[in-house]
């Protein structure tokens, strides 16, 4: 009796519990993996599309000279290396983001490499936080020099002027961002993830 | 004979074998998280005092004025809202630097919390990569712009007078981007700890 018993009792046990684990942990953090990674995508294609058709035109007068004649003087965002630095930036991080959406979604259909995945995932994410925030730092401030000036060493203010191309810095501005903050998010899941594997 | 031989042989084994495997991983990691989190700190430090101790003051001609009257005028590093960012940044990424040093020093002393620690730590450096890279990017533009203005939008070059203001706003930020470098490698170094311990 005691001999037939004990076979019928355990083995399910055993064998149901490490598939459970194994099959709910990578499963649920993948498809928030993939969702945020296409979020990321997107952040940083509209915020390449956005300043890249910043370019206004206007009559202004010239340079140096606030009396003087009027010109057809044009704002584009090629002008400043900080923009061009910014749209650089963000297209790799698009370009990332894609590369890195497909590398999730084969986690999802082999879940056997996603330690490794992780690992890297968490070790790119970092270097794109640094990448996507310095980008993002530099293109504030011209929009913010822009929007105000600098009265001690005589740098006017040009939003007054070229109000479109300043409203597309600075949505542009406000779409990286969120692409940083994003990534830091992304990296830290990637983290966590690793460390339940430990605890589990 | 053979009761008295086993119990000699096999207990140093495998008592010997843990506390060598736990010692080490956790020591060697710590070490050099201590290290280099004393650096971190270092650059960050020297970074703030580079930046603060900028301030220069020349007889220039008046902003708008070129052939006007002369006046005396400093440049200092509070002129400008991305310099004061910078200042604020590196200032809290210094006591991050020294209350991390700390914990990582307890780290050395009490392994057993170095999991949770680990996960702290790797969380919290992507968000100070975020915040000296944003800090970094923001002064640099600044920087640049001074040394070699915007003539599309008549921002005029100010390091041919301010030169001494010019080496310490380009010093403090390649200390800043050390700094952010250091970061990122704090976080790998994290995430790798951890990720060695699922395997080990």
């Amino acid at each position: 009796m005691e001999s037939t018993d004990k076979p019928i009792a355990l083995p399910p046990k055993a064998e149901a519990a490490p598939p459970a684990a194994a099959a709910k942990c990578p499963f649920n953090y993948s498809v928030v993996d993939v969702a945020l990674r296409v979020l990321l995508f997107a952040a940083s294609l509209s915020s390449v599309v956005v300043m890249v058709t910043s370019k206004q035109t206007k009559l202004v007068p010239m340079p140096g000279f606030p009396t003087g004649p009027r010109v057809t003087i044009p704002a584009k965002f090629n002008h400043s290396p900080a923009l061009i630095y910014f749209i650089a930036a963000l297209s790799v991080t698009g370009l990332y983001s894609i590369i890195t959406t497909l590398a999730s979604i084969s986690i999802i259909q082999k879940p056997a490499y996603s330690k490794s995945f992780l690992l890297v995932f968490a070790f790119l994410d970092v270097v794109f936080v640094g990448i996507v925030a310095s980008a993002t730092g530099a293109a504030g401030d011209v929009g913010y020099i822009g929007l105000k000036g600098n009265s001690h060493v005589g740098w006017t203010k040009i939003c007054g002027v070229y109000d479109k191309f300043c409203r597309h810095i600075g949505s542009s501005v406000a779409l990286s961002l969120f692409a940083a903050i994003l990534l830091v998010f992304l990296s830290m899941m990637s983290t966590f993830t690793l460390y339940k594997r430990i605890r589990d």
